[in-house]
């Protein structure tokens, strides 16, 4: 017989109930409480740090915990969540570091280019009632009216009009307001004249982030903009582990549907509140994300995408009802899912496409839309291509020793005074560090880079003399000493961080390359370069480029979109020229796999370097660290793993 | 503050409490306890007999009791449960007449002429698997082969096949059967050979009585039959009652339409089980019935069609999810409810178009659908018209002293000799009579017209000298005497019955006058005559002729054709061509709404005659009763009402 132990959390004072033995990692997913666990609980990313100071209701320390843990820490009774077992009531806090926390998430997007022409209509009529001489049907008066006034025929009539327009007819006043989706089929009538009230839902879901936005579908407006964390993180970091979640038994699936569905209604209700909209005059719903995504907000087994030949259940857009996933809107509405592509490729990638309009540009244009998978697309009006690369979380902050998302209190920008190894940093909010974000970590690689810290391999000097320079079980960097923090530790880069750094950064750099031989181009051949994505925003393009996160074109040709697969979700909301040119693409695109690539184990291990290991296609950064002394002395090895 | 106080009924010992002041009647609708009320609780048709003993404990006896219960059944404690308040814990008995029973229902109706064409048609595949030189979504694979080996195209597919498509195809068998409605949706993919697994649920549902078929779509055989009591019925006996009770307040229309739903899936669910057939494979249903029957049970507000002008809320034939109105069927399955016209005249008079194919003969064909409500169609393949006639339920046994419904014990056929009055009759299943069903009153006031005990104007011979004729308060004739009948009481017809017989069949004789002046027709030049509907089945139509229901017509032209409604509803089932015939005859058939024809009043005053006040019009008849010696010496007035 199992028994029920009670898990507290502190500082909230949240109470659950767990079977002894499960995990508090587990209580706190149960009791909704806010703990990053970037792995899912496998206990590699060493984030879900909580401290416990009952240790004899605990299970003992593991040996992943001796090995993520400080002496100090042990100590002070940190424990990993994840590894901790539960026996007997505890009280568990959680530190700051700990916390995802209010984040700051992109969601502005560019400027949407679509021609307003929503799928959604509403006309205003007078109710014909039925008269002596006319005992035609109520719906046929009123379709012989819409045909006669509006030129509307072959109308399709919801049952759900059949059952409002006789009351209406008879019992209340006989000004209507038709709402009529994609001139085909009647959805709603309602009393009075409601002709300016039409709204849509636009939503991009991220593997990391939901960001929603309302729109006034008569004029196109962004009324309110709402963003959430992935409820699915604590399932899985990345889409694999989503997938490896999703395909563990039954109703593992439908779960991760369910969180999304709840967050993207709960960030619903929000922008209603803000904007003084009803639920029922959102009308229409567009959805963009990855594959993965796609798959499971539809409730579709995505094991077929993380399988050779990553094939998706289905590639056209879809139409669906509201109540079929559960969305709280206007029941007799529509929901729009953009077209996908293929493998990992999504409706995301088609709506960047839309956004950024590669797809009918004569300019060839190279998109890198970077997130915790970055999806990149090439070409122009002749053609496009697209894969999509593994970047992982470490962009987001996660995998890094003291990386965190991009919230208040990360360090978000980094200097290093190459004579001085001083350090200047800026966080967000301007409040004392606990962490530091993806574009911080850029910076801090390029800036190591600049001032001799690491060499092109990524490896730390272990011969500079600083107080900053510590090495004891593996080198690392102090960026911000505990005196200055808010947690009380000293905010580092370590050695790992610098490959886990490279390791994201090649594997956008070798996708950019893969694309650019296929098309047989090279860098001077590209006329445009759109970086988009949360953490896309933030970045130094000229630092990300120093680091070789994309290959060295004219920072001139380099555009920060934001959130372009937003924008492309409500350039889909507001037009129906773009949803059909999102079908287009969705054809037309030709997806490369990357994993099936000969040329892609020698591009990946070259694309390691910082930037890369042929020197003479940065020469504009190699000019750079020839002046400032850095160039190496012996240029990093070109590695080929097709020869034997 | 109210009391609850609880109700036992006997002989089932059902208990259920109400509040204090509540009548017998409403704990006998909680309860659901089988209790005839014809007019749904207004105290006018007398049906609703208890017996209660604790008198203390019941509301004082009401005027209308005095006057519909007699002396002796007062003083055995008979009361009308809707009259009959409770203040206190009481036993009710409920006496066999007042039961509705089980009861004998035409359902078998006409073969169906229909060519065998159903919407849902299935399709065996191997189900292509993703390979590497072709990674197109699962669901494009699956439209290809559609298309190659069926020369389908342009199909849209269910976000359920979507959902089932993935996992079938990468962990089970490949063997697959896809559904394909109407050519145009896939609804669904079934693992395995499953083509020969297509069924299908026609259902007719009338103001007294439901009737289901189950059928086999690959076949079209009919597999199982199944009826029940309309549900609706407590809450008004005729379609102007339910009309009344639907308009009563918030909830009462969705109360009926559940009502009528909740009976239709216990039908279905006994028909599966009669022929082992699984909810998921019954993919389509049809659904007739008249206007309000059809509003009712789609939710939709029968107001238009009880005002003038007549107005249904919708009139063309519709496709709806099963989902939308909770039939337990495949959920992506289709009812296909069928066109109406107008009025009260609705899908079941289309469906007994259908069925007998009037709209495509060239004889001129007059067909009475005769049930609590009276559909009549005039004309053949060069127009039809129609009107509904309010012939009430007294045909139905209801409003009738000892009439009932077509069950066990009713007596279905009297014989009176004309010398000695003397009496002989049948009942359903041969046992002791506990009253009359319609057939029998049919033939009562046609036997008693022959022997001279009611005159053509319908009033009782007092003059006559016997122990079957008694004069108390109202003249009254003897069918079975209480030593002969299960309920220990005289079955007799008394002057009222005969009057409300009268009404009935001059409503009916109206409608088919009406119809024939306006196509400028007489009796000799129809050339068929179609007597459809449960009771339609079981009457006489010799003396449903001689009593003046329908004018003289010869009766070698009388076919008898049994629920040609439900015929109709199978016909359009499994055909195609049948559901788009059916919205033709509703586009071109021409409804007649009787109440608004200035000659109604004469026509239904002088049809009050037996069988017609012009006797000209029934030379046959008039023959026959100048051989009876029951010619009236002085005939009867013929009115005109449009004279001042």
């Amino acid at each position: 017989m199992t028994k029920e132990v009670e898990v507290v959390f502190q500082p909230e004072g949240m109470h659950v109930r767990i079977e002894s033995g499960q995990t508090i990692l587990e209580a706190a997913k149960l009791a909704g409480v806010d703990l990053v666990s970037t792995c899912g609980g496998k206990g590699d990313c060493g984030k879900c740090r909580v401290i416990v100071t009952e240790r004899k209701n605990i299970g003992p320390l593991t040996k992943i915990e001796r090995q993520l843990l400080s002496v100090n820490e042990i100590d002070a009774g940190y424990r990993l969540a994840c590894r901790t077992s539960v026996n007997s009531r505890i009280a568990a806090r959680i530190p700051e570091e700990s916390r995802t926390g209010k984040q700051r998430l992109q969601v502005e997007g560019i400027k949407t280019h679509a021609k307003l022409d929503p799928l959604i209509k509403k006309y205003f009529v007078k109710l014909p009632s039925p008269t002596l001489g006319d005992n035609k049907a109520d719906v046929d008066r009123l379709l012989d009216l819409l045909k006669v006034k509006h030129h509307m025929k072959d109308l399709r009539v919801n049952l759900s009009v059949l059952q409002e327009l006789p009351p209406m007819l008879r019992e209340r006043e006989r000004d209507a307001t038709v709402v009529v989706w994609n001139d085909r089929v009647i959805i709603g009538v309602e009393p009075g004249a409601t002709v300016q009230r039409v709204f849509g839902y636009a939503v991009d879901i991220g593997t990391t982030k939901l960001a929603g936005y309302l729109l006034d579908l008569t004029t196109g407006e962004v009324l309110a903009v709402e963003s959430l964390i992935n409820p699915q993180i604590p399932y899985g970091e990345d889409i694999i582990a989503r997938v490896t979640h999703a395909l563990k038994g039954p109703g593992k699936q439908k779960q991760l549907q369910q969180l999304v569905i709840t967050a993207l209604n709960q960030i619903l209700k929000a922008l209603l509140e803000k904007s003084g909209v009803r639920t029922e005059e959102v009308y229409e719903m567009t959805v963009v994300g990855n594959t993965v995504m796609h798959h499971l907000f539809l409730n579709i087994c995505p094991k077929g995408l993380a399988l050779s030949p990553y094939a998706p259940a289905v590639r056209t857009g879809l139409d669906i009802n509201p109540k079929e996933v559960g969305m709280c809107m206007n029941p007799h509405g529509n929901i729009h899912v953009l077209p996908v592509v293929a493998g990992f490729v999504g409706a995301d990638a088609i709506a960047v496409a839309l956004a950024t309009e590669v797809y009918k540009r004569s300019r060839l244009c190279l998109v890198l839309d970077i997130g915790t998978n970055t999806e990149i697309l090439l070409g122009n009006k002749d053609g496009l291509m697209a894969c999509s690369c593994a970047s992982g979380p470490a962009l987001e902050g996660a995998h890094i020793k003291h990386g965190m998302r991009a919230s208040t209190g990360a360090i978000e920008r980094v200097q290093i005074d190459s004579a001085t190894l001083e350090v200047r940093y800026q966080t967000i909010d301007d409040v004392k560090p606990c962490g530091m974000c993806g574009s911080a970590i850029v910076d801090v690689t390029a800036e190591m880079l600049k001032a001799g810290i690491i060499n092109v391999m990524g490896a730390i000097n272990r011969e500079i003399r600083s107080p900053r320079l510590r090495i004891e079980n593996e080198p690392e960097f102090v960026i911000a000493f505990k005196k200055e923090t808010s947690t009380g530790q000293d905010i580092t880069v370590t050695q790992k961080d610098i490959r886990e750094i490279q390791s994201a950064k090649a594997a956008i750099h070798t996708g950019a390359l893969t694309l650019m031989k296929k098309r047989g181009v090279v860098e001077k051949n590209i006329d445009l370069v759109f970086i988009a994505g949360a953490f896309g925003s933030y970045i130094d393009p000229k630092n990300a480029r120093l680091i070789g996160m994309y290959p060295e074109i004219g920072l001139e040709k380099v555009k920060v979109v934001g959130n372009a697969a937003g924008t492309g979700a409500r350039m889909a909301l507001v037009s129906e020229m773009a949803r059909s040119q999102a079908e287009e693409i969705s054809r037309r695109i030709r997806y490369v796999e990357l994993a099936t690539e000969l040329d892609f184990q020698t591009e990946f291990c070259n694309s390691l370097s910082i930037p890369y290991a042929d020197l003479s296609r940065y020469p504009e950064t190699s000019e750079m660290l020839r002046e400032l002394g850095r160039y190496p002395k012996k240029p990093p090895p070109m590695i080929n793993t097709r020869k034997k």
